[in-house]
């Protein structure tokens, strides 16, 4: 299992967790308790926009498994993260052309989910996020991608374009969602292949974009803007598994 | 616009509203009312799951804009619903053969809205929604519709099998999502279609799945059972799609 539902217990283990990164997801603290210790977990709390509840001492006690919680529990996650290396070798074992999915700022833990969910389904070898300006790997993101995190690689890289320059000496080539792109029909998506995803409203940055060998458009019609990130993602992931189907446009 | 938020201020409006069937997405009692009329309220909006919340008379009287709120005021949404028949009449007018979403039982506004968002931008001239077990149209599905609910339209029927029966007799022929179905890349979807889209782990009714021409299934690799219900409905529009543009499969 690459991802584990965690429960930290007393005070000092639930500050080393905020401080060593951890994802907290929700934090419970006994009514009245306001000592140094505990404000400095409120702060660490506060920075990170965990959601924080004040209990009766009862309610913390029926939760802890320990006996041990002094006044606070938290509940988190650890995800142990992969490295692109592992998808490039997760491809070879298979066989096939390497499928990799990045993500330039998803914001929305649900879409995150639904597109690491998508990504397991459309045979990709894994999901490369960006280190800042995207939603971590929360409970909600290990829900919605119901279960997907626990077999699709995701790594986290400090930054994306660096990442996109790196594989394409590897020989992958990067196609960028784009609604100003060419129609997505028209591009031979087959062959090695990272498909980038712009965040929620305001697709790709300039950069990440300007270093992708194509941008892929999906044809719309209608009034409105554009398609819901983890619709697009799909949409788009599969044009190039019907294209890897059929052995090219 | 099909689509308006409303505030329905005062006892007999609210109540009203209830009994009307408007859409209620928000309750708001003024603390310590508990007569006769706020008690019938209060009672139908646990029938109904709406969200009850009791504030102090200031707070209500700040949310009020005609200083008559009586103790309550609601937050709603009117949607005018479209019939079947207007669907249809707008494939005529734009000279495109009939393209429906029927939707059997999804339950997250999420994922309603999400999926009509889509239905506009592939082109579809409507989405049918049944009366029971599923999302109503809620301030939740207007916004992740970004929109598309003001420009789409949707029906509500007491019967999805009925509605396909009918429109079966019409000349469109249905095709039902499926895991278990054929490769969608191996079906032809020209012509007047409607899709069928069944709710988030149950997949469409048995009734309703005997009633289509064919099924269709997402060809899936990876470890885990199925996409997201909206990202599903995305990939197999985008499907009937392309076959569109292309001139078959």
């Amino acid at each position: 299992m690459r991802y584990e539902e965690l429960t930290i217990e007393g005070r000092n283990a639930v500050l080393e967790a905020f401080r060593s990164g951890k994802t907290i997801d929700k934090l419970f603290i006994q009514d009245g308790c306001h000592d140094g210790p505990i404000q400095s977990i409120t702060r660490e709390a506060r920075k990170k926009d965990v959601i924080l509840t004040f209990v009766p001492k009862e309610r913390l006690d029926q939760m802890s498994s320990s006996g041990k919680h002094q006044g606070v529990i938290a509940y988190g996650a650890a995800y142990e993260y992969a490295q692109v290396e592992d998808m490039l070798n997760l491809a070879r074992e298979r066989g096939e052309p390497p499928f990799l999915f990045l993500l330039d700022g998803i914001e929305d833990p649900h879409n995150l989910g639904a597109i690491i969910r998508t990504a397991n389904l459309a045979g990709a070898h894994g999901v490369i996020i960006p280190k800042r300006r995207a939603a971590g790997l929360t409970a909600v993101v290990a829900k919605t991608s119901a279960g997907a995190l626990n077999y699709t690689p995701v790594a986290k890289v400090t930054n994306l374009s660096s990442a996109i320059a790196e594989l394409k000496e590897r020989g992958i080539w990067f196609v960028c969602a784009d609604m100003k792109g060419e129609s997505m029909y028209r591009l031979n998506l087959t062959g090695p292949i990272g498909l980038v995803i712009g965040g929620e409203g305001k697709g790709a940055g300039k950069l990440v974009k300007e270093n992708c060998d194509m941008t892929a458009a999906i044809p719309m019609k209608g009034e409105i803007d554009s398609l819901n990130a983890s619709v697009a993602a799909g949409v788009l992931a599969y044009e190039i598994v019907r294209q890897r189907l059929a052995g090219g446009a």
